[in-house]
Formats: structure tokens, C-alpha cells, sequence
């Protein structure tokens, strides 16, 4: 069982394949490679897995590769120089293809090491967690960290082609499952209430890794993550929606030091304040906010932000994201399980409130 | 006497002002700054003379600044991260405004830094240099250098503004001058047989600063440039002709370091060894080429490359040049003065007469 989803942005339209052992097939690769010269970017915990597999696979190229440490800690620039060094050691030129092998982090910098590589050469993604194969390898979106910020270096810049091997999720821990699924959640909640029901239904066949049930959340996922990206590319409107829980989420990160909570966790917990956030405004009922808490405690995710983060330093660094319009917070706020919208009346009582709630009775 | 282009590429098309003591008029920053935040981006060298100028200007917005040291051996990724570092602790967003105010450098670095920020914000040229006004603020090239190799990573990224102020001409030394004029010259060489002579009678006017002539010169120029860029944003065709010299002149400065040629004279020996290279090949006559190798040499610039570079490190360095394609070093070839192709057909033992033609006879 294979799909192929294809993304429609004009001249960078590309096609994104789903399904168990893809990373062998030559043929899903030939077609957008336009020169001789491949540089695969994996990680150290990803290329002892499958790293000889896309190897084989592209025998026919002259094939170079740079294995970066794993982790979120080490998406900065520094790291990323580490890619480019090997491009000029190895006289890549303008035609090569750069192929990152791993999750978000090494799509995201690979990607953006192909965006910037003399001005922009071709990329393909394989991404080997869920979280990659239903958010980062859908978009266009890469980048690095800056210490005082997540994603605050990048560029948009669309794969050749993404290949999705649900196979290789397989290897991947519980903790990395649930972060993923923290991401497929949130495509219920900004869009689909009956694909929340189905995940309500099927959480436990996704968390035991039932294959066509993993397939069908990553193709579901993917296509709604695509329809609302071709729909606006740079985001400049209704891709915003895609940041449901991100502001929180970010923030949550770049408090507790990047690599310490997963990026899909921060995500679950931003979620569900946000849900919180627009309870308190009356805009949704607070069976909807529990609905939420408990599909994602089901996937052993987290639903409040860790203690130790004041709500003086959420404020300061939710007003540096990147979704901030003239130092005015913007956040996503859904209305009802299926819909939301992007707002900055919100009531900032009524956010500190939701910050302050995280906190231990003590120190409120 | 004041000049508008309008750079014409849809949705990024921009207009470039031309004229003595425009940078104090806030009326042409204003259109252009969408949000609050300004973060002008100078040197050492520019900012003591200009920086309060422009800060005058643009009183209206919420001003911060970053210098940087001046000079090419400064345009890396290292000294990129202290404008990344500026504005995420001046908590910029993406509706601020990057004003790069200096030469070729810094408008190369601002701009990739405003490429790259929160994956684009806007930005404002105002070269200080002959070279940056005629050269580096048409096209949207930036990018920063790379121990290996010039330009190698960067992005294509259009300014919303171009602000050429001629006074500041004035302040510049006579060796910055000269290299200014190297792509001056270069416009002649490629496409404008009639400049080229206009050049041949005006080059004293050039050298003694005479206001109208120096205008008339970078109007021309920027025009040139203009049509060339609006034809081939991208650089998959017509606009790799502005690269004549480039290929030789890369190779000359990373091999010098960055820093001790500059740019512009790097770029004027390469125009000539093009220019002898194609006379060898029987494509042009040896008056083409000395017609070339004076005008240049009138203009205090260099005719040959170093002796200190050997063939075969000169053969390495073309060799990874972003105008490579699989290997092959392609050139800009003139067929005549006001004509000229991009090249890899031609004879490589004629290259290699051509670069060692540089050498004392004893190494030859």
C-alpha cells in the first residue's frame, strides 16, 4: 500500500511519497536528480540504520555524505556550517542534489543548507520520524535556531521530493511516536473534527504502529498540511492556522534549552493552553478543552508547561516569534474542534491566567 | 540632477534613485518600510561618515544599528550571526526594515541577513561605493563568502529600495574608485560597444569625480544591469554574461585571501585574461583586447593576475566557481567589445597559455 500526494505550488510542485520500504526504490529518486552530485545529511542516530539502504539506492551518483550530531541542540548555524564545508570540500556545483536522512531538525537544516548553497540548489527529503513525515517534509519551511530564538534563520524552499518510508518508523523510540502525533492532532483541531473522532477512535492502533493506520494519519495529515500550504506559500494568511500551540510550544523550548522537551511535546502542551486560553474568552466549551487533554494524554504527551518557566519569561519570549506583528502577540485560537482562527484581541488577563495556571498553587 | 529606474520583476520590482545628497531625504525610505523596526547595517569605515544621515532620516522609526568590520575577509557566516544577534535582541520582527548603508560587503551580508531572518524581512540598499551602485544593489545577489570559495552561500533576495547617493562618492578612496569602474567598463565589454568608447573619452572625467559624468555613468550601468536581471532573474541564461571576469577574478581573490585584491581589480585582470583568452581562440582580434587592457589600465587597474597563483591552482579554483556545471569550468567569452557568450566549449590548452601568461618567464 503506497500514495503518492503531490503538492501544487506552480513550477515548485512536487510529489510526496507514503508507504513501507520506499527508501530502497531508485526510481522515486531518479527523476530529481538533474546532475551527478548527491549529498545525503543524516544524523548519527539515523545513519547507522539507513544510510547504506538510500546509498544503494543511489549508486548511480557520485555520493558524499555529512552525519551531523542528533539532537535540536545542534540546529544552530555552527552545525550548519559543517554541511557546507563538505559541499566545497567535495566541488559541489549548482546542479547537485543535497538528500537529508532523518527528522525535522536534519530536514531543516539540510534544507536550508540547500537553500542557501551558491544561492539554491535541489534538495530531497526522507524524513524517518512522523513528526518530519507529517509536518517539516510538507512546506517548504527550513532553518536554524538562534539561541534566543527557534526558526529565526531560513528560507522557504521546496523539495524536488519527499519519500515518507512508514517502515522507518518502526525504529523509532515511544517518545519520538508521541511527538509526531502531537502534530497529527493538530490537523483535527484546526480543520477536521472527524478526523479528531478518528483519532479518538484509533489512538491505540496508531500507538501500536498498525501500519495502514500509520498511513492513512500521515496521508491525511500531509494533505491538509498541503492544501493550506498551497492555499498560501509564505504565509501571509491562513497558513498561520499550521501554528496552533507553536508560540506557547516555541517558547517552551527555548526556556528549557533546546533538545529537552521535543518539539512535538512543546507543541501538545501549547495546544492545549491555547484550548484553555480560548475557553476562558468563551469561545469554546470546556468539554472540547478536555477532549483535547485526553486525546493527547492518551499519546503520553504532555498538556501544561513545565513549572519552571515564570510567566514573565513565557511573555518575553512569546513576543519575539516569528508570529508577532509589531511586538503585538498573535496566537491561534481554535473555536470549536475543526476551526480556528489567528487573534491578537485576545484578552491578556485572561493569558496570564492560562500561563499562570501551569505554575504550582505556591508561586501563583 | 536626480535619476529613477524602475527595476521591473513583478511583485519584487523596486526603484533605484540616482543623485547627489539623496541619502537625507525620508520621503524615499518612507514608501518602503512596512512595520516600526529599522536596523541599519554599516562599517567602520561608513558609518562615522554617513550613519548620522541616515539616522536623521529616518527619526520616525524605532532605529537600531549594527557595525561591522570593514573589508571582504569580514563577509563569512561568523561576523553574519552579529546582525542575527542584533535584531533578535532588539526583538525585531517580520515587518522590520534592514538598511545596509556601505559598500558591496555590507549590502551583500544585510541582505542575506534579511533574506534569512524569520526566513525574510525587507530591505533597503544605500551603496556607498562606485562598485555597490553599479554593481551589487541591481539583482538581489547576496551572500557571504566561504574559506573555499566566493559567494558560495547566499540567496537570491531583492531589495525594496536602492537609494545610490553620488556625494558619498566623494568620500571614497582613489583605489575603491577604480575598482568601481572595472564593472563600469564591464557593461561596455558585454553589450554596449558605444559606452565603451563613450568611457574611452569620459575616463578622466571618471577619475577627477565630475558629478554628471559619474551619474550618467551608473545610470547607464544600473540599466544595463536592470534589462539583463528583469530577463533572467535567477541567472539561468542571458544574466551569467555580468560574470565575465568573475570566474578568473574568484579565483584571484581567494587565492590572494579575501581582502588583499579588491573585487572590482580582481574582476578587471579577469576581464582581461577573458578578453586574451578569446583572441587566442581567433574570436576576437589583439586591438579588441588592447583597446580593453588600456581603457583598464587608464583607470589604474591591474591587466594580469598575480605571479604568486599557479595554473593548477588557478585550474582548482575555477573549478568549484558557482558558473561551474558538472565539473566544467564555463566562461564568459567576448566575440567582440559589446558582445560576448557563456562558454565551456572552448580549448583548455589555450586556457592554460592564457594563465600562464601571468608568470615570470622563468616558471612559464
Amino acid at each position: 500500500m503506497k500514495k503518492i500526494l503531490h503538492l501544487d505550488l506552480g513550477e515548485r510542485s512536487y510529489p510526496i511519497h507514503i508507504g513501507p520500504d520506499l527508501l530502497s526504490l531508485s526510481e522515486l529518486y531518479q527523476p530529481h536528480i538533474r546532475g551527478l552530485q548527491v549529498m545525503i545529511v543524516s544524523n548519527e542516530t539515523v545513519a547507522p540504520l539507513y544510510l547504506d539502504t538510500v546509498r544503494d539506492a543511489l549508486a548511480d551518483f557520485q555520493l558524499e555524505q555529512v552525519i551531523l550530531p542528533d539532537g535540536e541542540q545542534y540546529k544552530n548555524l555552527d552545525i550548519l556550517k559543517l554541511v557546507f564545508d563538505a559541499l566545497l570540500e567535495k566541488r559541489f556545483n549548482r546542479t547537485c542534489c543535497i538528500v537529508a536522512l532523518g527528522g525535522g531538525v536534519v530536514g531543516d537544516m539540510a534544507g536550508f543548507a540547500a537553500a542557501s548553497y551558491q544561492r539554491g540548489v535541489d534538495f530531497i527529503q526522507l524524513p524517518t520520524t512522523l513528526l518530519a513525515q507529517v509536518d517539516s517534509s510538507v512546506g517548504g519551511k527550513t532553518g536554524v535556531n538562534h539561541p534566543l530564538g527557534k526558526n529565526m534563520i531560513g528560507a522557504f524552499h521546496q523539495p524536488r521530493c519527499v519519500i515518507a518510508d512508514t517502515s522507518t518508523l518502526n525504529t523509532l523510540d515511544d517518545r519520538q511516536l508521541s511527538a509526531g502525533i502531537a502534530e497529527v492532532v493538530k490537523y483535527g483541531i484546526i480543520q477536521d473534527e472527524n478526523f479528531f473522532s478518528w483519532l479518538e477512535d484509533n489512538m491505540e492502533h496508531l500507538l501500536q504502529r498498525d501500519s495502514e493506520t500509520l498511513i492513512h494519519a500521515i496521508e491525511h495529515s500531509c494533505r491538509c498540511k498541503a492544501d493550506i500550504v498551497a492555499a498560501d506559500e509564505r504565509e501571509s494568511g491562513k497558513r498561520a492556522l499550521l501554528n496552533l500551540g507553536h508560540t506557547f510550544g516555541h517558547a517552551i523550548e527555548t526556556a528549557t534549552g533546546y533538545g529537552n522537551w521535543l518539539h512535538g511535546e512543546a507543541v501538545a502542551a501549547g495546544m492545549a493552553m491555547a484550548m484553555d486560553l480560548s475557553a476562558r474568552h468563551g469561545w469554546l466549551g470546556d468539554e472540547d478543552v478536555e477532549r483535547v487533554r485526553r486525546l493527547l494524554q492518551q499519546a503520553h504527551l504532555p498538556v501544561e508547561a513545565p513549572a519552571e518557566i515564570s510567566s514573565q519569561q513565557f511573555l518575553d519570549l512569546m513576543a519575539i516569534d516569528k508570529k508577532t506583528v509589531d511586538g503585538g502577540i498573535r496566537l491561534v485560537l481554535p473555536d470549536k474542534i475543526g476551526s480556528a482562527r489567528v487573534c491578537s484581541d485576545f484578552d491578556h488577563r485572561l493569558l496570564l491566567q492560562t500561563l499562570e495556571q501551569k505554575l504550582p498553587l505556591a508561586d501563583a
